[in-house]
């Protein structure tokens, strides 16, 4: 029944294991790279599944204003229609209404809004969003709820949340069991642990098969992040996957791994690689800066993927500077690569027993910078 | 010594070879891909491999002013820096001065120009153009021309024409021979048959590894192209393979392979590829079209490229009017498969003595159009 989560190893509070659905097994610590529109930007399936990605994300906010959901049932659903055979997990369209969509009306049924695309409008509710998520064929569904604003009051924080719970109940009805599909509650609460306790009590009662923290990494600061986060995974199930929405950064997964956390997603290594930021063993590298120019050497001496075998950053910084969609590749490629292989260094130290180790050193050398510029 | 031209089979004035060359073998009769600054757009070199491009085009223009000739060599030459193993046929940088450059200054010695980048002024020669392309390590070098403009006077076209076969000279003098590499004329004279017997009779005295049709392909028509071409490839040597520079559409290179020309290139199927065109065996496909909106049919019935086994026309659709990278990707694979597959049935017809039954049966079906919308 629904999904099956099994942890094969905890180290601390860090945990690896793996979920099994009905298109297939993730394993966790998972990273899902963002295919907003049907698409990881600029990765084909084949290479995105050769990187290691099990799982990916997609938004119902954009797939139902465009193509269109019953357009992309018709196509097959959204795996079949993308050519990617594994799970994937679409958001409830809620956050986007909030970040993209204009003039909208938020009701106890739902929100009405107008599309950020051609301006027609359109409304969602729990059980719409639900809907449209089952059409879709999502393995993974979320319930609707609000992102609640930083900074916002206490009192803000707590009507944002308690809206949520409701949508959330809703949702849990609206939503249509079947054998390795399964939906997800999200904690709010903002930065408040009492809102975040109650909050995660709520859905505790409702029964979801995983749980995920939500309304963060919205401006609050790393500090606050990690505080509030690790303080969340700490009340959630410990036999469900817990999720942390839109993180984030490479140390931001470590840290997060380290107090509990299972499941992840961000747009940061398809966005940046489109700009020309890459992710590497020493930390952040921008391409376009002229000390590439004529460097023959691999963006990252430690990364295995096509980009690193193939390529120079001298040619790296040519094809971005030039607008090359070559560019958007090879630099995209990588970086999912690189959080990929992270993710695996992750599990692989978890099963060792060597978590606390392993982040050590993956701060040092993250931390220690890019190396040297060719003289 | 330099390139050495094979003719396996004839049939009628079309005929099938190979070419060998300092970076491998290609087929002739030859599509090449261009790869206007290091890349060929939206294709990585596997995967262009992979649709049968034994050689591609890349731009002196572009390459002398992003990233440089200097730092190109400094990545290791063309070949290596963009990962393509194969020979490359760089032009000359004559026909971008003309098209993009700005601010033209024309002396017997050369051109004076500005770059259509940065504004940053520049001068190329026979002598410099012939030294880029080496520095670049190009397996084909062009030599400088230019190409006259259409429509102009019989007198521009014959002082053009002049003009060009003195930088001609200028050129071979300038190229240095390596085993393996080699360096083509190009036969201009406009639409005049005189001017063009002149400007083939002269370059054939200068002994070139090929010769190349220039100063068509640029708003003549496809009559009077196909009329021009088949009379100068007459008048070229039989031992040499000849290029018809800058043509075409399929149904031009199947032309023109009729009248004897053996190498061509156009950005045709990679441009139309990121504007959504597709070519297909039943001819031409706009692809943003609102009727493939929820057709689960693929582009092309017939043809086998990863675009077509996995991809749904209403899931290119969709990618193509969301802008989307993947879009231009696999579009672009496609169009280049399908151009790579009818070279390969051109030269597996000319060496079966079927290119006539061939050339009927292409352009019966092409010109058939496109399937029927679904209902």
């Amino acid at each position: 029944m629904s999904l099956s989560f099994s942890i094969e190893a905890s180290d601390g509070k860090a945990r690896a294991g793996q979920v099994k659905t009905a298109h297939g097994i993730f394993r966790t610590p998972a990273f899902m790279p963002v295919g907003t529109g049907g698409t990881v930007k600029a990765m084909t399936p084949d290479s995105l599944a050769a990187t290691g990605s099990d799982i990916i994300l997609a938004n119902t906010y954009h797939l139902m204003l465009r193509p269109g959901a019953e357009i992309v049932r018709s196509l097959g659903g959204l795996g079949k229609m993308m050519g990617w055979p594994g799970p994937i997990l679409t958001d409830s369209g809620g956050f986007q209404i909030m970040s993209l969509a204009k003039l909208r009306k938020l009701t106890d049924g739902g929100v009405t809004f107008k599309s950020h695309i051609d301006g027609t409008e359109h409304f969602l509710s729990p059980e719409k969003s639900i809907g449209i998520q089952e059409t879709l064929n999502a393995t993974i569904s979320m319930v609707l709820d609000e992102c609640t604003a930083y900074p916002c009051s206490k009192e803000e924080a707590e009507k944002s949340m308690k809206l949520s719970m409701g949508w959330s109940a809703q949702s849990k009805d609206a939503f249509n069991p079947r054998p390795g599909f399964g939906l997800f509650g999200i904690v709010q609460g903002g930065i408040h642990f009492d809102l975040r306790r109650e909050s995660a009590t709520f859905l505790e009662e409702q029964k979801f098969d995983g749980y995920a923290i939500g309304g963060l990494a919205v401006g609050e600061g790393s500090e606050i992040l990690h505080e509030v986060a690790g303080f969340t995974a700490g009340l959630l199930p410990c036999d469900k996957p817990r999720y942390l929405m839109g993180v984030g950064r490479p140390e931001d997964l470590v840290q997060a791994v380290s107090v509990g956390c299972d499941m992840f997603d961000c747009v940061l290594p398809t966005r940046s690689g489109r700009t020309g930021q890459a992710f590497t063993h020493r930390g952040t590298v921008n391409i376009r800066n002229s000390r590439h120019r004529s460097d023959a050497r691999p963006l990252d001496e430690l990364c295995d993927c096509p980009t690193c075998l193939s390529y120079t950053r001298g040619y790296l910084h040519h094809l971005v500077r030039s607008g090359e969609i070559l560019g958007s590749m090879l630099m995209t490629w990588h970086n999912i690569h690189y959080y990929q292989g992270l993710m695996a260094s992750i599990r692989r130290h978890i099963l060792g027993g060597e978590f606390s180790r392993f982040e050590a050193s993956f701060r040092e050398l993250y931390l220690e910078g890019d190396i040297e510029p060719l003289t």
